[in-house]
């Protein structure tokens, strides 16, 4: 038994970010296919938005100075000298003493500095109205590039595209964005134990679960699964199914079994393949210890292998795999839920503990109630609403501490 | 012009939610199409998990009375019968001075009641192990059905399916689902002063953010969105297209400009086709206003006129749409955030204002300074993490009281 020293988590997170942050390929999308997607460069508007001045209510397109004075029982008399219609430009200059009717969403006459509200005005004639109120200059007005000025910068490079990006992105008539290309991921789950979901499991056999929660979870943070394997504890098999998988991925990941036999191969293929070779041999996470990790140049593909059980297989991959993802497009914005911790925790001196817990809502704040379970047992994740991390120099969490939780 | 009391938020949500309660349609999918969708019933474990007594560690299978007594520097000695293999049963039957070498998920033998730990064992002669650890019943044991009871529920009706919950669906074998079908909605915009995407617009026009952004929202939010229309301000064939539109659709969404006349129109005809006519006549939302709610019996379809202003158009979707779909279902557990607001904020009494604010992370809570921006400009919403509901009963929120953000 070979024994080798363990690395903490953040030296594994930034050893392998160093090795792919070049990582960063880009493809184009339509707009509608673009939600979730991360920009890939700065988005700038070629036009002002708006490009004319538009009206925000139903009223009167006025030149505000001729309405000082007016009140609610002092009107002042314009001549009503165009009727401004949705859609259309406005033909009229309009010059002191005269209005113009303008609907919401209308575009300012010439001339017109402000809009008086239809509730303060009244036809006084048939071409002439009573405006019974006093309206600044920019009164109920959008101005020319109010909203987003000529060429300037809309979406940063690394923005999340949500709805409201996508409708800022329609609104300055950009119908196709570059965003990072999701990178492409390979599961490989191993061991002589696993049947498939279909089959009924012999005394001594499991089902396979962490290809279908591994996949599950890739795909839920952005990742394009290329494939998933489920192979038998064969070396030779082994080797040659992540070499193949090394050419079309950027990712691939190993689960196996937690036995040190199993751990012993699945270090030897990795370190064999990998020109740089296995940098991490065990992290010095709870639970996550038997995590490796190895980097081929030539391929530019990073090997991770998970511990084989379920639950520290998902919680490694969203320790590691999915930070390192989310650093390479520049998303650190991973927002987490502050709460007060319910009960003491201990954990384990010397490595980082990831507490699972649930969250209580307490009208006004959040409480985190540790979720304990034996590391093979699916049911602690599917208790848990997030996790928090128990620093490596720390020996637990009292009682009302504040901590992050990062929902899973 | 027709004056009509308005609804206030919460009436409008519940008398919506009223009439759709029994809108829930149930599809089945394979566990692989699952992630994000929501269990339409509780789901039984047809075997206990695991279904064999099962090691948690690499080690020695033993009857923990044969172990009293040992430690560091005193071993007993046990026959080893049988190397257990990953994926087999275990054959041999355990009598008191016997072990057998067992891996990690390997079947415990009939006979064992515990595990020592290969760390804590040493081979003695060919046939015979020193142990220098004393265990307890059930030491590194996973006892059958531990993880899940034969019969019992694993995951309940309500339950969103997230990576692992399709992870213990898997280990059960449960192969699919029964989850709430989408509901369907088709997405109308109107208004003449719209062009598509790809045109530039004339002075007076707009380009149609609408129909992106919602469509968008609608989808990031689980709605099947089967159709989308951008049509001119013209009765007759809206009144055709909405109607068409009831018989496919859960949902038909219009938005139309913000104009008396464009209200009106709305509002008419949604009258019209709607048996049970139009029952919400505007809301006291800060913004969205002018929102409309009808429903027609026959087809079972809520009918929507949301704002034409695109950024009061997402945000009654959200507060109204979303909300009520979510409840649907079951699913009230929105995730909020609590934060400390930055300044104090005036709203609109007798309104909800839904106030937009960007969040500050101040290690260990968050605070929320207000964004503002006229309700026609998006970049209100692109620079909001998230919004706070003022009550209709409040005239603001005070600097550093605490506020549910919903993120958005």
């Amino acid at each position: 038994m070979e024994l080798l020293q363990t690395n903490t988590l953040q030296y594994a997170r930034e050893k392998l970010l160093d090795y792919l942050l070049e990582k960063q390929e880009i493809k184009t999308l339509g707009l509608m296919d673009a939600e979730g997607q991360i920009l890939a460069e700065d988005v700038r508007s070629i036009c002002p938005i708006p490009h004319f001045r538009r009206s925000t209510v139903d009223g009167y397109a006025v030149i505000s100075k001729d309405t000082q004075g007016a009140g609610e029982s002092i009107p002042v008399f314009l001549d009503n000298i165009e009727e401004i219609l949705i859609g259309h430009e406005a033909k009229c200059i309009l010059k002191s003493g005269q209005c113009a009717y303008i609907p919401t969403g209308g575009m300012l006459p010439s001339g017109a500095d402000a809009v008086v509200m239809v509730e303060y005005c009244e036809q006084f004639d048939s071409s002439s109205i009573a405006v019974y109120d006093s309206v600044s200059v920019g009164r109920n007005v959008v101005n020319i590039g109010e909203d987003v000025a000529s060429g300037a910068v809309i979406l940063k490079k690394g923005t999340t595209l949500r709805p409201q990006e996508i409708g800022a992105l329609a609104s300055a008539g950009i119908s196709c964005v570059n965003v990072y290309a999701p990178l492409k991921l390979t599961i490989i789950s191993t061991g002589d134990e696993l049947v498939p979901l279909g089959q009924v499991p012999k005394l001594g056999q499991v089902r396979d679960i962490n290809t279908y929660a591994l996949q599950s979870l890739a795909k839920k943070c952005g990742f394009d699964v290329v494939a998933t394997h489920v192979l038998m504890d064969e070396e030779e098999l082994l080797k040659k199914v992540v070499s193949e998988s090394m050419e079309q991925s950027d990712f691939v990941v190993l689960s196996g079994g937690s036995s040190q036999g199993k751990k012993d191969m699945s270090s030897r293929i990795l370190n064999e393949l990998a020109d740089q070779g296995v940098f991490v041999h065990g992290i010095s996470v709870k639970p996550g210890k038997p995590t490796i990790l190895g980097y081929d140049k030539k391929s530019n593909t990073a090997l991770v292998g998970l511990p084989g059980h379920p639950v520290a297989a998902m919680i490694i991959f969203e320790l590691i795999v999915v930070w390192v993802k989310n650093r390479i497009v520049g998303n650190d914005d991973n927002k987490h839920i502050y709460a007060k911790m319910k009960t003491n925790v201990g954990s384990a001196p010397g490595k980082t503990t990831c507490q699972m817990v649930r969250l209580i809502d307490s009208q006004g704040e959040y409480f985190a109630e540790p979720v304990f379970g034996k590391s093979g047992i699916m049911s602690t994740l599917t208790a848990a609403d997030g996790y928090t991390l128990i620093d490596l120099n720390k020996e637990g969490l009292r009682k009302d501490e504040v901590v992050k939780v990062f929902l899973i």
